[in-house]
């Protein structure tokens, strides 16, 4: 029955666009009618931020109000996987990065691209993991635009997030800011959403089976930025894996990294799947993880803060920056070598996110 | 030669993902060295947006700030077309999107999803559209995303924009603004877009070629406002055209559109082309005309302030609005009579935007 599906007129901006607006799309995002009178035909949302607002959530300091902006598309395949789906992968990866600058995220945009004959359920199933992602993320879908293409000329459906937030004073994180001494951490184990995707995409079934770990780390960090540990960098190592954050971050500071090999977490069902598929896990994507840089006097303060936080309990220091080898990244081995590791060449996972 | 063509790997977020970056998407953007190290490699930009700056740039009064948020997705097919690309065109329809609301434009974020196989040369093509269009709009492109899928899983190229904008103190523009009496005007003639994209596929050649009117509204706006004509809405009549934006007005405000055919300005070449392929100007997308809504007395200050503008030569006022027949649109045709104008319905032009 067609009207279960997207057809090309759901894009033509017309009545058919209205209706699947109306139906569909902002049901499932929970916005209620008010909304959908006052807000839904306007051209752009408008928010009221007053610095007096922010000041008084205690997010800025007087004269001082810096505002952080992302972007992410999202073109991961199968659209839903073991652990989540692109929907719920779309909010926390944009919302992560964010965060990752030290941003508390506020607002989303949501940009689809949907290949005509999906259906309107899968459609539907994707808009509430979005809108379940954003209220755990503390954000709202403030604004977004549908898009249909003929059969073929696209993959199911591609999303886009943009995200705003505010950075509150004080804070500065940069890639650029790490200093020999400081110590790496990550904040749980590598490789769980990677190998999701893969092996729902390979039809690989696993002993133990392994799931996504896409998650807003929105609460995770406000938790380290409570514990006042001196931080110099935040960020997920999604696709490219830790390894080619890790060269980024080194080459941005110019400082070597020694990483730990034996402290790294991984857990075992990634590992042997990782084996089994040719993969290495420092090279996986991560949805739900961050890498923290810290100085070195505060890395127990961080570590105690992370592992407080459900999404921290694997937290671990596996690393630490030298003025050895500036803009290197090193891994001591298992079994007692040292190896440089370089950043992903060539496309290791397609289309993982 | 594979070198000049864009490979999965460009998309992986490792080497060959940097490669692109710093080879070609930056030098295209005209982001400077500087640029590239302090900012690309982190996962959000940073702005400063003061109180006291938005103070001093009198877009805000003591104790307001409004910011406003949009988004668009971009599929146009095909990315080249007379008059613009879907580089330009991703530009200019978020910051409309923008103005149309009454803000003023300042950062939009990029983000692209590229199928395997575009030529590098056509992607430099189209952010340097970005460049020329952001530069004229006055808005800077902030943050960036790169995803690439495997050939026939998109077409080409897709963009999206998502825009942010300051809006000044006592602008309230909104669709449900509109009242009996008000004065409706097009900033200039229909259709151009539709049929220059249209003619482009289907391999047409008119005796006149029918160029895209893809461009910023951004000084359009500025010149109308400064007017200070007393404006009810702004609108862009993209998708769905004219006719089906003045039926969302119409709708959101409860009152009655009588739209005079006449009064409506189309090119004789447009008319012609629509002509030809059965279209009705009125459904057609247009890339850089608005609709004005405005208060009777001051109809005449905002068509002087737009005909002053090198985009609103051709402005017109095509019609008013009444407490007959709230919510729908009509129009007295050039033969006399009367009919009801309603949104368009099923897919016109597909992929024209």
């Amino acid at each position: 029955m067609t009207d279960d599906t997207i057809l090309l007129g759901h894009g033509s901006g017309g009545r058919m666009s209205h209706e699947l607006l109306e139906k569909t799309i902002l049901p499932a995002l929970g916005w209620d009618e008010s909304d959908h009178e006052s807000k839904v035909l306007e051209d752009a949302a408008v928010m009221h931020i007053t610095a007096d607002s922010l000041l008084a959530a205690e997010l800025v300091s007087e004269g001082d109000s810096r505002i952080a902006m992302t972007t992410d598309s999202f073109v991961v395949s199968p659209i839903f996987f073991p652990g989540g789906d692109i929907g719920d992968l779309a909010v926390n990866g944009t919302v992560n990065d964010l965060v990752m600058m030290g941003a508390v995220p506020l607002y989303l945009t949501l940009g689809m691209v949907i290949e005509e004959g999906l259906l309107i359920s899968e459609l539907e199933a994707v808009l509430s993991s979005v809108k379940t992602a954003a209220e755990a993320a503390g954000v709202s879908v403030v604004a977004g635009d549908t898009k249909v293409v003929e059969r073929g000329k696209a993959d199911r459906l591609f999303l886009n997030t943009a995200g705003f937030g505010v950075v509150p004073s004080g804070r500065t994180l940069s890639a650029a800011a790490l200093r020999p001494g400081d110590v790496i951490i990550i904040s749980g184990t590598l490789g769980d959403h990677g190998i999701a995707v893969m092996s729902k995409r390979e039809g690989i079934a696993f002993e133990t089976p392994v799931v996504s770990d896409t998650a807003s780390l929105a609460g995770l960090a406000a938790q380290l930025f409570m514990s006042e540990a001196e931080l110099r960098a935040l960020r997920d190592p999604t696709r490219g894996g830790l390894a080619t954050t890790l060269c980024e971050l080194a080459t941005s500071s110019n400082v070597g990294i020694e990483l730990d090999e034996l402290a790294i977490p991984v857990k075992p069902e990634v590992a042997r799947a990782s084996d089994l598929l040719g993969l290495d896990p420092l090279y996986i994507a991560n949805e739900g993880k961050m890498i923290v840089v810290v100085a070195p006097e505060d890395a127990e303060r961080a570590i105690h803060a992370l592992q407080g936080h459900p999404l921290g309990g694997d937290a671990a220091i596996i690393g630490t920056c030298s003025d050895d080898r500036p803009g290197r990244v090193t891994l001591r081995t298992t079994i007692g070598g040292t190896r440089v590791v370089d950043m992903l060449s060539g496309e290791q996972l397609p289309r993982i996110c």
